[in-house]
């Protein structure tokens, strides 16, 4: 893990970007002492391009003495996109332009992106942990998709808030029966590109017994402000 | 308003039983100070047969520094039971005992106890807000169909949490329509008496633009203690 960058934030909290091979990354951190850590998963680009994922990892630092890394997943951000990324956003754009079902359009983007981020997260995570100012334990915040997966293979994840939203491909109804830590889900009521009752039955199939479903009214990029304190505090309470 | 009992609590809250004409409450204080008020609604007996709202009223005093009031609803707790509840109570046991339906019934006992029990918390709340310890603004934290009907008529309550249950009669849907106060909806997903769908209509229902639904894993009695905390923070951001 190479920092890139650092900066003293006016909230205190430091922000450094790093790379880690080909994996770009920002990493927020509260102080020096051992910090509980949030991974926030996000299928697009980084930092730069998403103030909502900054505010959010900012406080969870600054309020909630977290540590908060994001990474761009393959062929999002900063990153190269491949053809097949290219071909798969070109017949995403060109079917919502002609009003056209996305769902397997999504599906074919969707299942090989999480196939490749879940090992690049658990390889962060290795790098993550070696350093001081990170003390475990380890909850996650963000995507369902990328989460649900990485909650399946990497034990050192604790809790999760995941972020619903979008077509939900069958696979990721059969990893969610094998998800067993605590969550919290998030569902925007009047989200533009979800229906709701395949996610409110994604909210079911998860496996574990302590999950509570927050739903607030309006579309996708909506989530109230108060959620973030809400998820803090659920984090708080299984990590600490 | 007279009040008949008074008891200062190991928790420094101040327990105080009253009448006030039939109806008989409790009032729970924080301090001397003006408190805003929460209106605990229920249609079973008062604190002594039921702890976990009694729990909440002292949490809510205790550590957020609210007032809370309960009153008995006509026919329940210490209350004389007409004929007609008699016969309600007796039809429903009949009903589950013999596993029919039970939704006409709980529809012919719930309209009617709901329309005795809204102007009794009116006629409550305008002796309430004669206290001095009592500060107003006034929020409502309970039953939903109590609560629903209450929020329509009585313009001095400025948010409510409703705990969702049982069958949801057509006019508890009309009356939904009605409500514009922000709202904290709580849902048992695996509640024993309600069906999900005709809740999830319900939350739909309600005419507020600030709404937030909260689910939970577990039966009707199994709603998760952090949501005590939760419904007296989203009391605290609109109440204070």
């Amino acid at each position: 893990m190479r920092f890139t960058s650092e900066q003293r934030l006016d909230d205190g909290v430091l922000e450094r970007e790093f790379t880690l091979g080909e994996i770009p990354g920002v990493l927020w951190t509260p102080g020096s002492a051992p910090a509980p850590l949030i991974l926030i998963g996000h299928n697009g680009g980084l930092h730069k391009r998403h103030p909502r994922l900054v505010a959010r990892a900012r406080h969870y630092a600054a309020e909630y003495g977290f540590a908060a890394a994001a990474i761009d997943a393959p062929g999002h951000g900063a990153r190269p996109r491949s053809a097949v990324d290219e071909q798969a956003r070109a017949d995403l754009r060109r079917a919502m332009q002609a009003g056209e079902p996305v769902d397997e359009i999504v599906d074919a983007f969707l299942v090989p992106l999480v196939e490749r981020a879940v090992p690049e997260w658990r390889t962060t995570l290795d790098a993550l942990l070696e350093l001081p100012e990170i003390g475990g334990p380890v909850g996650y915040e963000g995507m369902t998709a990328i989460g649900t997966r990485l909650a399946t293979v990497e034990p050192r994840i604790s809790a999760a808030v995941f972020f619903a939203g979008g077509f939900v491909p069958g696979t990721l109804r059969e990893a969610a029966r094998q998800v067993t830590i605590p969550l919290q889900f998030l569902l925007q009521w009047d989200d533009e590109g979800m229906e709701r009752q395949p996610t409110l039955d994604l909210f079911d199939a998860f496996g574990t017994r302590e999950k509570t479903l927050h739903a607030n009214l309006g579309g996708h990029a909506g989530t109230p402000w108060f959620e973030v304190d809400d998820a803090a505090r659920f984090l708080a309470r299984h990590l600490k």
